[in-house]
């Protein structure tokens, strides 16, 4: 090695030693676990998406995961197929019958709610589950198709050590606020406004 | 049903009618059929595990995937061993030796992207992979490890319906230019900050 780089080797080495003491050390000052309340909010994609990523993580691990979908249904078939082959570790409900602009009906749409958020419930009570994902439970806040207030307080009873993942768009600031940690996921470039359709893989 | 409430629901459904056919309009206006470039960046968490979700999601269609990382090494264990129930249509090539700060080693960590980047680009020929999932390319591009021309040159190059995702923070300008999706990660909110530490199931 000539001497100008051996001097810029050494450089590097002793900024990346000290970024790495600074790591370790805020590593180590973080001591609490906790099952996390976590959200999934913003117009961009990946919500949802990043949320299925969890589970698998979690599955990875051996541990057991459950989904409860409340508005979408017949999307999704790929993730659905794939996570099939962990059936021994995870449960998963869609009890959303579609978009509310796909049933246009505001009852119907209420109604699956409540069957949606009366399974979550059960799922929020059990210590065997490490983590419940309750995808696009946002929209149904929104709509005020359930009442904030009992979600709030269903959450706050949960195990301890249990894991929460809440997706959707506009999600509401009392639920931000008891929340642990809070993604926007933020569009800045969309491949369906350059005429590109839905495709395979990508979007279901 | 009151009359007041009749008439709500013919409202909400003269609504969502509407909405629908909106909807409609805009999938059908939609008609081309390509593999994306996507990229997710952003400090935000949720980067790869969104990739991971939609690798995933590609393999529930049945159809094959291939992951390169070009920064974590030990991490990932969660997705890797559940992933591996996929290892019929999956590969996963774990180039990196971690982060910089950990090897404090311009050189190899230097050697070690091009050694990543070599199985990338054969996986840019391949048309039977369906995905390709550069796992934090933008790191390697940030600090320069990698020539960002010869990146984009293959991205170009490679088979007309495989889609491709990056993930990292501080994408460049040109590497956005050139994808179809971009979604920015952005926090609002992180447990660290509250003294939370690292736990299974969520970062690893």
């Amino acid at each position: 090695m000539s001497e100008p780089a051996a001097e810029e080797a050494a450089r590097h080495r002793a900024r990346m030693s000290k970024r790495k003491a600074v790591q370790d050390a805020e590593v180590a000052a973080k001591t609490i676990e906790k099952g996390l309340l976590v959200v999934h909010t913003g117009k961009g994609k990946g919500k949802s998406t990043a949320a299925f990523g969890l589970a698998l993580r979690m599955l990875g691990h051996g541990r057991r995961a459950a989904v409860v979908q409340f508005i979408k249904g017949g999307w999704q078939s790929g993730e659905r197929a794939a996570l099939a082959r962990f059936d021994d570790l995870l449960e998963w409900h869609t009890m959303g019958e579609g978009f509310t602009w796909e049933t246009q009906d505001r009852a119907r749409d209420i109604a699956a709610c409540a069957r949606a958020w009366a399974v979550s419930e059960t799922l929020l009570r059990r210590q065997d589950i490490a983590l419940v994902i309750l995808d696009e439970l946002n929209i149904a806040l929104r709509y005020d198709y359930l009442a904030l207030d009992s979600v709030l307080a269903a959450l706050k009873a949960r195990p301890s050590m249990q894991h929460v993942v809440i997706t959707g768009r506009n999600a509401k600031a009392e639920l931000l606020a008891q929340a642990d940690l809070v993604t926007e996921m933020t569009p800045i470039k969309h491949h369906f406004a350059a005429g590109v359709r839905a495709q395979q893989g990508i979007e279901f």
